[in-house]
């Protein structure tokens, strides 16, 4: 369990710590906490005091440290990407070291709704529209698992209320300090203001979050089944039956054409909606000839009724 | 063209008879403009000014009056939608009465990014947050289509720009003081403060309205289909194959579910997603004999494998 000492890290603590003590879960928790060291002594007070309320509950904590500040300044990332990058490579150490498969943090509705907002203002899309998914794996080979147990019903309220009702006292989350400026205004500023409008709106933001993921989820799902179709008897998957994505819903060929192309590249990297829509715009050519050239060097051809993938030749 | 005499829709009738003079776009333009009477003798100042507009151009323009008030009082509407529906039912006639098969609004990027933060805001769905669609049947029986030409690349301060190269003057739009409440604060408030986040956020806001129609129209295309199978060999249609609604994803079973009693019920009146989730907990179930009561005494219920829709026997 990752905790930072806020209120919503110490109410799930708190909450598995009494579902495991009264036998209603099965689990053996193991508390992390990083320390950031962004405020001086008052990280290294926080680190103690988590250390101190592990102890007091009979569990193992694991502390340790990053410099933040100085990994964001080499990395050129902002306080709060470098700070999740330190978090996330220090969970996932920890949970090999001690043969867990689940990591757990806190994040709740609030946290989603945040999420939403800033994806809503950046542009990016259904998949990013969707917000924070409850449960993913943590790195490629699906060892460890990340879950997000109050993602979708509690709310920054509940665990405050919930740590009160528990006991005296809880940390300020140190996580509020290494907000980037964007979040920090969306909560402060832009979820107020639509509280003005609707008081619910964080579990409405949060619902909507579910049902888009449960879309997303739906659409990539056909899209890889289009995508094995039109692909049929060449397993090496560098050629694509034209005409059959031509006859699919817009929203399934631009999905199968981003899939296709980053299982043949090995990634999205520098792909952008301008290059899946001119692939579009071949497909749909009368022309022949013509070639799509990605970034990196890849082109994408249409020949014989078939869409084909050429590899960088020079790499 | 409907023209308020605002700048929206005086740029879009400017625009589309000069294609029309220069022989871009064969069309005949009729001017339709109906006088609110929510403004006193500022309305009426706006009907003459629409009409004499027209004659300039040599347009036959139809100028009727709706007293929306009243019509507001009466059925219990607010004055926006009390508005909206005296307004397409005069366009809806006058387009009739005309043989004319298209009815243009000149709704802009900016009215779209404001119709998807307000359905964002009441939580209305992947659908509501796809916004107004550049086109859609007005009725029924399809004789007449609203078309959005602006929707998707017009902002307010191009229609604005646009006029003043055109013409000296345009009237306030009247369609400001009918709004309802919380489009007024979504505009003036809400807005201003997501553009000081991202400048582009009206632009931003009307493509990420695209994708989320394209998603949907995929997703309905596809639980249509899927709504085919599930019925196979009975044309009736009100049993389905149970064991198949299980395996697709849940985005798809839960359209599929809405589709189909709309198409049972002949609407989806007071049907809520707890009644979906609640037929969706049968088909999961391992019981049987149970059956989920619908709004107006329909039920549905599982046998045999099937999921059976059982009407009203009373109505």
């Amino acid at each position: 369990v990752a905790v930072s000492g806020g209120a919503d890290s110490v109410a799930l603590l708190l909450g598995l710590n009494e579902l495991a003590r009264t036998g209603k879960l099965d689990l053996q928790v193991v508390v992390a906490h990083l320390n950031h060291k962004l405020r001086g002594a008052a990280s290294d007070a926080d680190a103690r005091w988590v250390a101190s309320l592990a102890e007091s509950l009979g569990l193992p904590a694991i502390v340790r440290s990053s410099n933040v500040r100085q990994r964001a300044k080499k990395s050129g990332d902002n306080l709060e990407q470098s700070a999740r990058h330190a978090r996330y490579g220090f969970l996932e150490k920890v949970a090999k070291s001690h043969q867990a498969t689940l990591i757990l943090t806190a994040h709740t509705m609030n946290d989603q709704a945040e999420t939403v907002l800033i994806n809503l203002i950046r542009g990016s899309g259904s998949a990013g529209l969707g917000g924070m998914v409850p449960l993913r794996p943590l790195n490629a080979s699906g060892e460890v698992t990340l879950a997000r147990p109050l993602l979708s019903w509690a709310t920054r309220q509940d665990t405050e209320s919930y740590c009160r009702d528990q006991m005296n006292e809880c940390r300020v989350d140190e996580m509020n300090f290494d907000l980037s400026f964007t979040r920090v205004r969306v909560r402060n500023e832009l979820i107020p203001l639509l509280e003005s409008f609707n008081a619910s709106i964080v579990e409405t933001l949060s619902r909507t979050a579910e049902v888009l993921q449960e879309d997303d989820t739906a659409l990539d799902t056909a899209a890889s089944r289009l995508l094995q179709i039109a692909a049929a008897g060449r397993p090496a998957g560098d050629h694509l039956q034209s005409d059959l994505l031509l006859v699919v819903p817009v929203a399934l060929r631009r999905r199968a054409l981003r899939l296709w192309l980053g299982r043949c590249r090995g990634n999205l990297r520098r792909l952008e909606q301008a290059h899946i829509l001119s692939i579009e715009r071949l497909l749909a050519s009368t022309k022949s000839g013509r070639a799509i050239e990605l970034p990196g060097g890849a082109s994408v051809f249409r020949k014989d009724g078939m869409l084909h993938y050429r590899p960088n030749r020079a790499a």
